[in-house]
């Protein structure tokens, strides 16, 4: 390995460092800060993402990258990581401070906009924030690649390698799929899901979700367990993993499968080991957040809320639920946990509506973005778009088009990694049924750990060094399939609503 | 106030927010941190530390720090700014980089020697640490004074304006009277402090210790409490103090007081609430380790081991223990919380015998920091100190002088301000008695506030303005006077030994 690479390395480390000490900061203010500490900790968190913001662009670097690019001895990995850290930096010392500072400041205003609007169902007020939310990032798109159109510069961002049509298309095609799916399931008698309301003290469910840590391999020298409002994980160092979880004592599934959610997405994070020499460096870091969620939908969705999982796991959450499974089966716990019905909120929607939720956000982000919707016209347009695609009656902007924090944040493009990340996973889920033989059967019997290392050696180790599509051609033998997600509906729901 | 103090302030600020990260990293190393994490949390803390000293010795503040000291105009609080930021800046600029890095990296080898030897009685593999620490030491004091002796110019950056022959006359005077007052205890019968070893829950001790700061006054809105192996207080924020505890189910009392004595720490970094201008500043700190360790030792001895303080609180207290305390009076419980026994543990001392310890610290540090004293010979010369001074046989170095950490961490010359704060907090203490009527009857009757009130305004209020010295000046109208502590204790203990 050339020098450059090794001086490279240290640089991005020192950046890598002060990311995951930011990460700290924002863990701590989510789980135990003080309230009196909350101003202080905004100047403490600027201050260290403008530290890294100047890490990641010394000059050095420029000159590191050019010199490498001219090298013709790079091993394969260097190259790898050469092309990442050129991605980063360019992207990096392209937004003017000027531009940074401004969407910094306006997006903690917009975000505090965004709270009271969603409050008092009054999206007017939030109106003049989302717009200029849409100019920033406008503007970042613009001085990113100007001959790009907009959308496509920002889905890039957030999914490397995406464009809208690539999306459009991807979408299409599960738009249809999906509307087929849940027609019939609305044909058939409703599953029922009551027991599932029964009370289950909070600490009973930190049980269940430490005993669900440890079925799925969650290494708690690596990591850790806390409550949040909102459960998410982050990274706090290479070996510092932390995931959150809430206890809501009427719906306790709801702590459970977070759980799971969130360990998919640690087991990716603590998976990532690269050599020591790139340790701390972009090339360290997860492909991207389609890939990221992939994995925690998949541990979620086609492993958690499977049949084979709960047969081997209900008796132990029975133990721990307090009485509140009592009499209810293992098969009709796993019918009630995947019922599926047409809902206003994105987060608490099913497998099979969710992606449609997605959909109506990724057509309404291209139509805001583009300018063929004005932001005022959004709340009738979030409207009507959820009445075509979910058939549902959006009552008020709460529950409409102010649901979610991603574009208060200025996250544009975002949204349509979600269910990315769904079509990934039952990529994944098709290719590895294939590879191994009796892998339901293995979980029925308790090995998860084939499982892991699968998703180990195909998707965690590769970190940053493949883009998502070449992941997944990789992983899989093929490109981005949408069917096989609506494969893996039609047989997992036929089996539940017997159609 | 000048522009060039609004700069100075700014510049200071970050470094405060660095500091304020850093105690963040450590609190959480203590309290959250899984063990996987713990090599790279070095490395973010060295990071930290790093940047910190560099935003401490920026040429722009010496730029302004001549500007003003060249200005006629200043106000009263620009001056006492001032002549703070002078001081450390110095302090900060004199030492050379590759000290500051040769002493982190000796101190983290010395800190893991001493573990290990501690753990295995095994002074000679420490003995080499220990020296290099001193030679750091010496290295450090003759870059920062040349022209002063060593030990006392390690002595003032503990204690500002202290110095050996200072404090070897209070400590002259106090070690007499001290060996006095346990001689006449020791030939009293002892008392009875048997039922204190009853057990108490750890989860019971928890709510005693909120309890005890709800008591006190903490604002939980600008911190709270954790648990940790040693209990320690840090400042993450302005408004954000944290002390911590630990539960020892068969010794409650010691949860008890260590929230006692963290909580009056606590309140004096709550406390120090300049003008905005000034907030973040070095002028917005404690005056010095001895001031901070008078208003723990007042929390914790003078009001929490009282008879007035428990008769109001001691109802509490028993309905907390779950039985522990069934049966004992609240005299009783008063005066085994006072027992006074001769000991081999400094941090286990009662309030007579803890100065002893002390004392035997600062005459040892002295003789070897002078060379009068071999590293090789401080076993046999602590041996000999604890038995002139505390009649204790000393039965191996673990509980010998192995058992501190502050050598090892190459802390020397900050014993002093530990038998130095009890002093203060004496002297404070007949003050406030003479200045507020009634005092010991309003504790009695659960005001606790004027103390507060009086704490603040003398002493919290004042930060760094003032030196120690001066603190005492002001606050009680003469300078330093051991005779206070000596009269404090002797009625304190006439009373519990019925001499």
């Amino acid at each position: 390995m050339r020098e450059e690479t090794r001086r490279l390395a240290v640089l991005d480390r020192e950046r890598s460092l002060l990311t995951h000490i930011g990460a700290l900061l924002g863990w701590d203010q989510e789980t135990y800060l003080p309230s009196g500490g909350v101003e202080e900790r905004a100047e403490q968190l600027a201050l260290i993402e403008g530290l890294a913001h100047d890490k990641a662009v010394v000059p050095e670097i420029g000159y590191l990258l050019s010199s490498l690019e001219a090298a013709s001895d790079l091993e394969e990995r260097e190259r790898a990581y050469l092309k990442v850290a050129r991605r980063e930096y360019d992207r990096e010392t392209k937004l003017p401070a000027s531009l940074v500072t401004e969407k910094a400041k306006r997006t903690s205003l917009s975000q505090a906009a965004w709270v009271e609007a969603r409050r008092n169902d009054d999206f007017r007020s939030f109106a003049p924030h989302l717009r200029k939310m849409i100019d920033l990032n406008l503007e970042m798109a613009d001085v990113l690649d100007p001959e790009v159109p907009p959308y496509d510069v920002l889905l890039d961002l957030y999914e490397l390698g995406s464009d809208e049509a690539s999306i459009a298309a991807v979408f299409g095609r599960m738009k249809t799929d999906l509307i087929a799916i849940l027609d019939k399931i609305l044909g058939r008698p409703q599953v029922d899901d009551s027991f599932l309301q029964r009370r289950v003290p909070a600490e009973a469910q930190a049980l269940m979700s430490e005993d669900i840590m440890d079925i799925l391999g969650f290494d708690r020298t690596r990591g850790r367990l806390d409550t949040t409002v909102h459960p998410f994980t982050t990274t706090l160092g290479a070996r510092d993993v932390r995931i959150t979880t809430r206890y809501i004592e009427d719906c306790f599934p709801s702590s459970v499968f977070s759980t799971i959610h969130e360990t998919g997405h640690a087991l990716y994070e603590m998976g990532i080991e690269l050599e020591p020499e790139f340790a701390g460096t972009r090339l360290a870091e997860p492909a991207s957040m389609a890939v990221h969620e992939s994995q925690s939908r998949f541990w979620e969705n086609i492993v958690g809320r499977s049949l084979p999982f709960w047969k081997k796991n209900y008796k132990r959450l029975t133990a721990l639920s307090r009485g509140a499974l009592d009499g209810v089966g293992v098969e009709a716990f796993v019918k009630a946990v995947n019922k599926v019905q047409p809902s206003l909120i994105r987060t608490e929607a099913d497998e099979v509506t969710y992606g449609l939720h997605i959909i109506a956000r990724f057509e309404l982000e291209s139509d805001l973005v583009s300018g063929r919707l004005q932001v005022a016209d959004l709340p009738e347009a979030w409207k009507a778009k959820m009445k075509a695609l979910l058939g549902v009656d959006v009552p008020d902007d709460a529950r409409g088009c102010l649901q979610d924090i991603h574009w208060s944040m200025g996250s544009i493009g975002y949204f349509p990694s979600y269910a990315l990340g769904n079509l990934y996973a039952a990529q994944f889920w098709v290719t590895m049924k294939d590879e191994i033989p009796g892998l339901e059967a293995g979980i029925e019997a308790g090995d998860l750990v084939t499982i892991l290392s699968w998703l180990r050696k195909k998707i965690h180790s590769r970190g940053a060094a493949l883009t998502p599509a070449e992941i997944i051609l990789e992983a899989t033998g093929f490109s981005l399939n949408p069917g096989h997600y609506t494969n893996y509906l039609e047989e997992k729901y036929s089996a539940i609503y017997g159609f």
